[in-house]
């Protein structure tokens, strides 16, 4: 998906929200604003947000000396999501549909984001999902491709979220399956490293590997052009990809391969480009 | 009031709504967008929201050669508030506190806005009157204020909410009373013009002026610099200032004398300054 106008200003915002994260010296955060600013003048629009992101963020990160600005709010939607947890846990088991539900939730925890503006309360979606609107045209086909796949690669995306992933990755566990959980190697934005998908215990369901190479151009999406060889490859074979996210879909829902896109809609624009309100829950196939 | 580092993002989103509604032609988007960066880098930020709006609605009107980029919807506010202005003006005349009501009429008024982000709706505020959160501090003093008034200066806002303001005008009309009703010369953002004033019938209770003297740097709320030696020896005179809107408190809201300031308050900034809620309609005496 490409970049738009209307992503200038959503980064100078979330520019400003990492800057005052990253550190308190007002001098910093102008020094930011303006950095960013001089660098989205040269932008190529035809690539994707994420990796636009890789660039903001990294200079953000070496104007504040601040290479986790996110660190907090990461470690309280860990703690939040791991208390929420057991009550997810038994909505999945007293179902009629486990892996519907899973993956319902899987796309909920999508709520806890701080890379868009549009800030949704996690509560209120789980209360009411039976009654949110959610675009399944990709599930039958998806309970297909799950009962079918010896080899899946789920892409993760945020913290908090990864609980939330840990109750779909306990549907998809299965003897005669390999489930690989793709976090990011550097912090980026509130994206899942290692230690919070070791942390959401998702070793037991998973292996967990990091899918990005550099940590200079780390990015709120999987970029292809940072990705590492052996992720390509994982890709590449994998009966079965699981994408979460709007980052990953952002930066992957031009590639060459069937890709199951969970995620929640929270920006205008992937709205426009899915096809789909904002607040929308999609599990979305593309072929 | 200064400039913050949360207002770029907002020139930025404006920009490119200004410019989109002034040409078709998306390579004048970018252009605007990328020169509006660059001057924001330039910017000093103690000046006020309305001094760097000059600069940001000059680039916009020469990049896309458009001089009055809201005409549309400027036209089409007018139109809208001239059809409720009957409804508005009965509930003025039934009321026991005609000159409270027209007031915070007028106030609700200045909900229609394009220069912020934060759109409300009118008719939920008109239909919700008594029941909208409303700092009226300044309420008795107005009243008095009005009372001994001989000159009376009312510096307004947008399209559309002239026809609120009318609704006051009509109560401040008196023989004893001389009131002069300030516009801009120059079209900027949704801001009322003389025409747009002489449409709404103002001349009848009051007379009516332009604030500004230069087209370049034409401002969304009247700036020191750019205001014609007439208006300020108005407003050193008068027995009343009324001062309408946010951008006309961003620019005077530091000037040394006793104004009244009615306006909706739609930005958060705006509202910590004052020390009030985003969506309280304000009826504040500054000394």
């Amino acid at each position: 998906m490409q970049t738009h106008l209307d992503c200038i200003p959503c980064f100078l915002h979330q520019s400003l929200e990492a800057a005052r994260m990253a550190t308190r010296d007002e001098k910093k955060h102008e020094e930011v604003m303006k950095k960013v600013m001089n660098h989205l003048q040269t932008i190529d629009f035809t690539h994707s947000p994420p990796e636009i992101s890789q660039h903001v963020h990294h200079i953000i990160r070496t104007v504040t000396g601040n290479t986790d600005p996110y660190e907090k709010v990461k470690l309280e939607a860990n703690q939040h999501a791991k208390d929420q947890y057991p009550t997810l846990k038994k909505m999945v088991e007293q179902s009629d549909e486990p892996l519907l539900i899973a993956a319902k939730l899987a796309i909920i925890g999508n709520v806890i984001d701080f890379g868009t503006m549009n800030r949704m309360n996690v509560k209120d979606m789980v209360d009411n999902i039976a009654h949110k609107p959610f675009d399944d045209t990709g599930y039958e086909s998806f309970k297909q491709r799950v009962n079918d796949a010896k080899t899946i690669v789920y892409l993760a995306d945020n913290t908090g979220e990864i609980f939330f992933d840990r109750l779909l990755l306990e549907q998809l566990k299965d003897e005669k399956r390999h489930v690989t959980y793709v976090v990011k190697q550097y912090p980026i934005i509130n994206d899942a490293t290692a230690d919070d998908a070791a942390y959401a215990g998702i070793d037991a369901y998973a292996d967990i590997i990091a899918g990005d190479k550099d940590a200079t151009y780390s990015a709120p999406g999987l970029v292809l052009s940072n990705m590492s060889t052996e992720l390509k490859d994982l890709i590449n074979d994998a009966d079965l990809v699981i994408s979460k996210g709007q980052g990953n879909y952002e930066s992957l829902s031009d590639i060459d391969r069937e890709i199951f896109f969970l995620l929640m809609v929270k920006c205008p624009l992937v709205a426009s480009n899915i096809g789909i309100d904002v607040g929308t829950m999609v599990l979305k196939v593309k072929q």
